[in-house]
């Protein structure tokens, strides 16, 4: 659907833009930028994602801390081709209704098995000045701890994006070479505070104390200007961290625990990728417990070894109560964990309503739904699959 | 499920709390602060809901411009009887997941049809300190206006509620005798305005400043007591509107619209209402453009001409790209304006999903989807009855 990416309608005093699904976030904030509306749509998954991809995935971001997910309320409605060739309108462009169940949220998520998305009316937020500041701590666990205790405080809702760079990362990110002085390689929070220019100066003093007071023995604001650039760089975490090993190739997975689960599953992970020789990075979404490693390969054997890591990984988060993917879907790569995450039940409910939306297996067949006969992750042998690595 | 009211496990840290479908949104709140932990689930309807009714209608409240509705995030997972008798529960405790649709969300505002909720994990937020403050109108659209510009502004995120009062419901208010001195029967707003007390005072001066521009001639704080009482007397509207006409019965009613339709919705409504001679208060959710209209009739003639009024309201709603019930619900009165509002492959959706989840129709017979033989409200003749009659 990529090349129906036109821009339909804008009503900014409503607050609301209606687009084809093809359009991308970035080219609906550059157009509102441009057209002097101060106004944008908050979800912001990695680069050129299409409004169709992240309702298919039910997509998150950087910005979920303050803003949710696809999952919220910033599709007010969809429209959508069923298999059975009707194209329906889920909903009206009031901002809420209690009129029945929300068939918009059938498809966030479902991965294109349930229907095709053709347009979209997004919600929008508006503009709000934010400042980058950056902690640095001595493990993640403090770092964890800081960002529950200020996220629980009333400055927590000026508090658009914190993200959990870890030492790998950082170290990536002094090699891709945008900040003048090398950062001390550690495990670091980079915070995006926004409200105006007094609200953030409140905001960033309670930041400070707080990160102080759990072991932070660096706070700064980054200059404008490096702030664009630093932040530029954790949404191209991925190129960064190809570029830590010539002839490297990526493979990318994403975890979610609840908060307090996470520097568990990030000291486990990164316990066992150092016993299994993987050369990785890790950037989290840290205030929804989300975590991404980007672990690198070169050749067939490092595949198996990394395969086998995040086989391990997904288990861990799955026994923290966590979940097999928090932004990048489930596709054909992590079918096989969604029952021992979900239980048969609930994977029957979600093949109930599949059959009964697309009877004949028409709309994206073998995607998400786990076939009965698939033996769960906990006890398949595990095979060796290309399908979830991104380059 | 009412006797169902247990509150089962919180979770301080990760800022989530457990409990069976018939606890209290009030009680669950009373008992965090009993605990001394500074969290609360936001969602906030009428008084006395209960979790499972919060779900069921896919509700919302006052709280609705700053923490969105039940159709947002707030439930991370619930547990469900479907009408096989299995027993589901549809998510992790993680905050977000994208391992498939979220089949949490076909179960909020199905309003029973799909299965009985038994218990449910809510996400809760921080307690953030509030003032109420209050400005007063020469009309809706001055009000309206004033209210966009400060959503749309840095400090609209810091406005956890604002609601509109018409001049009759200021009237109502003013004749309970919660107030020391009666106020200028005029359409009104009332803020809540949360953050520290250095951030709602850069918030209130903006407030002040943009609807002192939009026609308001008051603009003031109220005293922490009475800003309790007001408060409580705007949650429970109903009674204070009741007490307008002796032995009076009330038609409680709401649609939602785009915020820059509230206006006109407003204006025709009241003057339709004062040419059927009917008395009626209205109070609006405005940042949401969702308003409720509470008409009092003492007997079965004025009792058929509200239910004229109420049937004009809602196509009044639609044509304005509107949805004929924001908050309430269908139940049974309004199911005939399903297709007019949603069209008729949207409704033949979700009866495909019913009939999928529940195909001998246990569960709430009657209620939610209008029958394929029922004539579309537009072209209904106009039945009296009780069934959204709420006293």
């Amino acid at each position: 659907m990529s090349a129906m990416d036109k821009i339909l309608c804008i009503n900014e005093t409503d607050g609301d833009l209606s687009c084809q699904s093809g359009a991308r976030w970035e080219q609906i904030n550059d157009t509102l930028r441009d057209k002097d509306i101060p106004l944008f749509f908050p979800l912001d998954p990695g680069p050129g994602a299409t409004i169709g991809g992240m309702i298919g995935t039910g997509c998150s971001g950087t910005n979920a801390v303050r803003y949710g997910t696809a999952r919220a309320e910033w599709f007010l409605n969809i429209t959508v081709v069923l298999p059975s060739g009707e194209v329906i309108k889920t909903r009206s462009r009031a901002r809420k209704s209690a009129a029945g169940f929300d068939t918009t949220k059938l498809f966030i998520g479902a991965e294109g098995t349930l229907g095709i998305v053709t347009e979209a009316t997004l919600r929008l937020a508006p503009v709000i000045p934010t400042k980058v500041a950056i902690a640095q701590f001595p493990d993640v666990e403090h770092a964890v701890s800081a960002v529950q205790e200020i996220l629980n405080s009333p400055y927590g809702p000026h508090l658009q994006c914190v993200e959990l760079l870890d030492d790998q990362m950082m170290s990536a990110i002094n090699k891709a070479g945008v900040v003048d002085h090398p950062y001390p390689v550690k495990d670091t929070l980079f915070f995006k505070i926004q409200g105006a220019p007094e609200a953030i100066k409140l905001t960033s003093d309670v930041v400070k104390e707080i990160t102080n007071k759990h072991g932070s023995d660096r706070f700064e604001f980054a200059a404008d200007e490096e702030a664009a650039d630093l932040w530029q760089n954790r949404k191209y975490a991925l190129t960064s961290s190809i570029a830590l090993v010539p002839d490297a190739r990526c493979w990318t997975t994403d975890v979610c625990v609840p908060t307090s689960r996470l520097p568990q599953l990030v000291y486990e992970t990164k316990q066992d990728m150092a016993k299994s020789g993987i050369r990785s990075t890790i950037v989290g979404h840290v205030g929804d417990g989300n975590f991404h490693a980007l672990m690198l390969f070169t050749n067939d054997e490092e595949l198996r070894i990394v395969n086998e890591a995040v086989h391990r990984l997904v288990h861990r988060a799955i026994a923290l109560e966590g979940t097999c993917t928090g932004e990048h879907g489930v596709g054909v790569g992590k079918r096989e964990y969604l029952r021992d995450e979900l239980g048969e039940g609930t994977v029957e409910l979600m093949r109930t309503v599949k059959r009964a939306i697309d009877p004949l297996n028409l709309f994206n067949p073998g995607k998400l739904y786990p076939e009965p006969s698939m033996p769960s992750g906990a006890t398949s042998k595990r095979t060796e699959t290309h399908k979830d690595v991104r380059i």
